[in-house]
């Protein structure tokens, strides 16, 4: 009977709730739980909540709800935060530290082991996965991709289909994704293409810069072809040599978002078509009502299979997801050291996958759950009596 | 044994396609069918698909399709155009025109109609409604608008408890919903809302014009009391006396859409938190996985409730969907003439429904379909331990 204290960080997923209510059912039978309010804000300033009966029900309550409910957020920590954060944990009782998160916050959780290490403070700790960017490493995917891959795909497709048909009015739609360094989901929004003349005719990914003469070539053949154009870019994408991806600076973050206007005004001065810019924003992260059903019992798995490991005192490590190598979809999890997590970086998309569309597919289509029904294609526009 | 000729007209919806499918199901089996392409633009110009077999076949199977399958758009026809339409209706042997659309289609048909007239051909004409901003005069509410309420209030439910737990870096979030001169859809972003801390903490519609110091202290009690602040503001809304909606014209049409950009520098400035806008996006009317089932079988019932007036020989008509005064809710579907719907213009929201929002809600259940799961209270943040 530990005190286990655990936390979220970072953005959110839809899933994220999952992975919180599939650890503390787990450990909630033989330890006593302390719940880290705002992330590592409530790390370095010691606001917790009491895991009480009470509580422990209502995290239960959550498990299907987006956002991050013990609240989560972004909060750099000083080494002074650090050091004053270890001495409250310390100071509570608390033996164990668990924070869901992305690759910002093992690298923070690996600091806070180092401090407690230093003060000579036995801590065990452990992180459980969560990105919607998918680049975290050491890791096949990290839950919260999935579904947010599964939201992109199907929003890409349906307005594309709407676009078509609009394209007397409106000729180019630029959609952005999220992903940060990371060209995963922006990729994931071709998965449901079927059809040559459907959306995305062209996709832009942080791992190549732009050809502005290849962007400007593919969006005339799809006009000339198909009379629109749906162009999917990444928020980490910038244009040509000059350009720059738009962010503005909060807490020391860049924040990204914005590309896709920088990219529609250009293709509205180079062709002079009407041009719209559509972010796909926080639904990526958020929206319950298209989670994928495969990502949301892996987001609890995760948290189980930690709170087991807990148990067994795994520390200093990660829970990441393994995929086996069988024709069927199925995957293992298994412990990797938080410093090869950290030394791991950004993980972007690998060169088969950026060059071989297909391969990534096949690679990605478990991920998203439940099968969607195919659409039939576009009709026609040939048989025309024209007077 | 009649040549019906159809055509879809204005923004799409998740369901144009239901109608379109509905009407032809029902009267393919004694008429012959032309299909017009890219709305009114098809018309001016004789370009239609032929209704051969294999052409009913795959109007059926983009039943559940967003986007207008046969290509809609916006198109404002000049008298030229229109007589020059009549005419090639008339050399194709087409003696019934139906149009599928909102009050700018209602509008046109009505023109195509009384120049019919003038040019003495037969001709009987039907609309059957279709638009997401709820704005058509004459019917209780038109096919596309439920599935669209249900988007927009899933995903402020949702983007509301993303930013929630993101507190300690962005405190405001301003989301934009389509919806023209019509507060309809903007203040469906409420219909989820169960507790004082969730979003939104103000909705703006275009039936009354912002306060720019009601919002303030909206904002400032909702950060205060809550840590964050989720407003709702309406594309046609204007802030305060001088502000102006952001546009740009189009072919004659103004585009809405960017007041939430104006509306999140105007509380940055003012407030100094980080604040972001955030449109709903093109979501609202193409967005596939959150369609109302309701509202998906009323505009399949409205395209065959059409198709069976149309071998009545009925005329110069709109089918309009009434309740019934049950307190289960039902529909029945009722003629209204077309010169009525284009006299009563853009509908907007009821001064009863602006002022009483449990009775609005309790109008707007039935038609956003199955029952959404209800999310527990937000986790308390009271009782904590601060060192």
């Amino acid at each position: 009977m530990k005190k286990v204290a655990i936390g979220q960080a970072g953005g959110p997923t839809a899933v994220i709730n999952a992975t919180l209510a599939g650890f503390v059912k787990e450990i909630e039978r033989d330890h006593s739980l302390l719940f880290i309010q705002n992330g590592y804000e409530g790390l370095a300033h010691g606001t917790y909540l009491d895991g009480d009966k009470e509580m422990l029900g209502r995290i239960q309550l959550h498990r299907d709800v987006p956002g991050a409910c013990l609240g989560s957020g972004r909060f750099p920590l000083t080494d002074e935060q650090i050091e004053n954060g270890v001495r409250l944990l310390h100071a509570h009782g608390v033996e164990v530290l668990v924070f869901i998160g992305g690759n910002g916050t093992m690298e923070a959780l690996a600091k806070v082991e180092a401090e407690a290490r230093r003060q000579n403070i036995s801590l065990q700790v452990l992180g459980l996965p969560k990105t919607v960017d998918n680049d975290l490493g050491g890791t096949d995917h990290a839950p919260g991709f999935g579904s947010s891959a599964r939201y992109v795909a199907q929003a890409t497709r349906d307005m594309s289909r709407d676009l078509a048909s609009m394209q007397n009015f409106e000729k180019v739609r630029v959609l952005e994704t999220m992903g940060r360094n990371a060209g995963w989901l922006a990729a994931a929004s071709g998965l449901l293409q079927e059809y040559e003349e459907e959306g995305p005719h062209f996709i832009a990914i942080p791992e190549r810069s732009i050809q502005s003469d290849r962007l400007l070539d593919n969006v005339n053949t799809a006009l000339n072809r198909f009379g629109y154009a749906t162009i999917v870019v990444s928020e980490g994408v910038s244009l040509g040599k000059t350009g720059q991806v738009a962010r503005e600076k909060i807490g020391g973050r860049a924040v990204l978002g914005g590309i896709s206007n920088e990219i529609a005004r250009f293709l509205k001065s180079e062709l002079n078509v009407m041009t719209r810019a559509e972010l796909l924003g926080m639904n990526q992260r958020s929206f319950s009502a298209v989670v994928s059903d495969v990502d949301r019992e892996e987001a609890y798995l995760v948290g189980s299979v930690g709170g087991k490991w807990i148990r067994e005192g795994v520390s200093s490590v990660m829970v990441s997801i393994q995929r086996n190598k069988h024709s069927r979809y199925s995957v293992r999890m298994r412990p990797i050291e938080l410093k090869k997590v950290v030394a791991a970086g950004e993980r972007v998309m690998p060169d088969a996958f950026i060059e071989d569309r297909k391969r990534y597919f096949e690679w990605l289509k478990p991920l998203i759950g439940e099968e969607i029904i195919a659409y039939p294609p576009p009709l026609q526009r040939t048989e025309v009596y024209v007077d």
